[in-house]
């Protein structure tokens, strides 16, 4: 996305990751890069974003959401381009490149399990295993805190969170699939599970433990998805998306002690139930 | 090593990831496996010897040395093989596969570092490069409690510690260097580093928050010897060896969260200063 766009201004909200890889890439190209980080993100996520040489756009969720902090900064710099990590093109052209590699997988593994939130990383693996002329089936995994993706397909239509969820699967807070995803996952996701958040404390553990990854919740969304609902998948060789690491040492360490975590998670949004 | 020997019965000591290896390989190849393990020995590295089908033989170190009770082993089962997880051929050419996969790094890094104890892994990395003709700078690192190796290069002999170290590096406690290790690490080592229990738990934190790495004590030491003497090294592009990530739960979220961690060694040797 950043070296095929124009512009040398790009501005993007994230909790952390996407804003992490836009910084990143902005820094490669020489462009000018600015994040909206919600205050309360994964610490180690805001500093990475700031040794990138992002500027960090610091908000309070309860008194602006992300999308209005974009419109005020796309009125304030009208010649950068205002980023979505997930409901763009080339975002979703970027992330099939997954699905092209994941394609390689065809006849060894029954079905591809991935996070899904606003469905940018899942859009990317449909779009590309489809590209690839491969069919493998795709199942998505969300919190049950967060399960606006469950609720969409149920209802036929694109629903959103009435707010931020505060779910520790904090790459999957954010309230909707964005419109391009919508269109892509619809007829394209196999199932959809919602997992608790002691499943996804569970999943972490059982990726430190057996795998030796280090992963985030939001990064261990998938294997969560297989803990709470392995009949129901009915698969025999499960590929599993582990899609980030990057979580604060105390929380991490909380999870792996089995330690409650609900105290650790940081939000100015309320559950969605 | 399991795969070329007529034996069908393999024996060997470890605190954790050689029996793991040897385990797993045995039951691949349905030859039986016994694995001596010190009590203190990692939990998460015993459970997997075990889940490999390997017999667990528990010594107290205080009692017997891992080297007598292999001989009693080997009087025991006259029929099997006793290996060890360094001071052998088949290990050491196991291990030189490390070494040709390094050896594509010529002209991309300046020295490889890696730990030394036994000297089984970096005595496979100079023969693994001397095989494949690269000529890259090897660099060993132990901890500092457990420090035959600098003290061996330093005498010019093989000096042994008097008993097993209580490093929290626990796959860096064995006494010695191997005969056949010594042999080929004596001239092929550029430098050999010591790092204290404090840089050991650093570079482990420093694996997990820039690299997303969940390493080992024992698999951090050759961070631990950037974190602790990078001008000496003086090199621009080092390519660490991480050459482990078993370590229980308990002592990973203590060393992340930076809590002191002595408490947490479990050892009936002493520390060798």
């Amino acid at each position: 996305m950043a070296s095929n766009l124009p512009q040398n201004h790009l501005i993007g909200s994230s909790s952390g990751n996407f804003g992490q890889a836009l910084a990143f890439a902005c820094q490669q190209l020489n462009k000018r890069c600015t994040v909206v980080v919600p205050k309360g993100a994964v610490a180690a996520k805001v500093e990475a974003i700031r040794e990138f040489g992002a500027d960090i756009d610091l908000i309070d969720l309860s008194k602006i959401s992300r999308r209005a902090r974009l419109l005020e900064l796309a009125t304030q710099f009208p010649r950068a381009y205002v980023a979505s990590g997930f409901d763009d093109e080339l975002m979703i052209v970027g992330n099939s490149t997954i699905g092209r590699e994941l394609a390689a997988l065809a006849g060894k593994v029954d079905a591809i399990v991935s996070p899904v939130s606003g469905g940018g990383l899942a859009s990317g693996i449909v779009v590309g295993l489809r590209e690839s002329c491969v069919n493998i089936p795709v199942i998505g995994v969300e919190p049950l805190l967060a399960n606006h993706v469950t609720r969409s397909l149920r209802a036929g239509r694109r629903i959103e969170d009435p707010s931020e969820s505060a779910t520790i699967a904090d790459g999957a807070r954010g309230p909707s699939l964005g419109t391009r995803n919508w269109t892509i996952l619809r007829g394209a996701l196999r199932d959809q599970i919602e997992v608790s958040e002691d499943a996804i404390c569970e999943a972490v553990r059982v990726l430190f433990r057996f795998a030796n990854l280090k992963a985030e919740p939001t990064g261990a969304l998938a294997v969560a998805g297989l803990l709470v609902d392995s009949k129901r998948l009915g698969f025999r060789r499960v590929c599993c998306v582990v899609s980030g690491g990057n979580v604060d040492a105390s929380t991490y360490a909380a999870i792996i002690s089995n330690i409650d975590v609900r105290h650790l998670v940081q939000t100015d949004g309320n559950c969605v139930s």
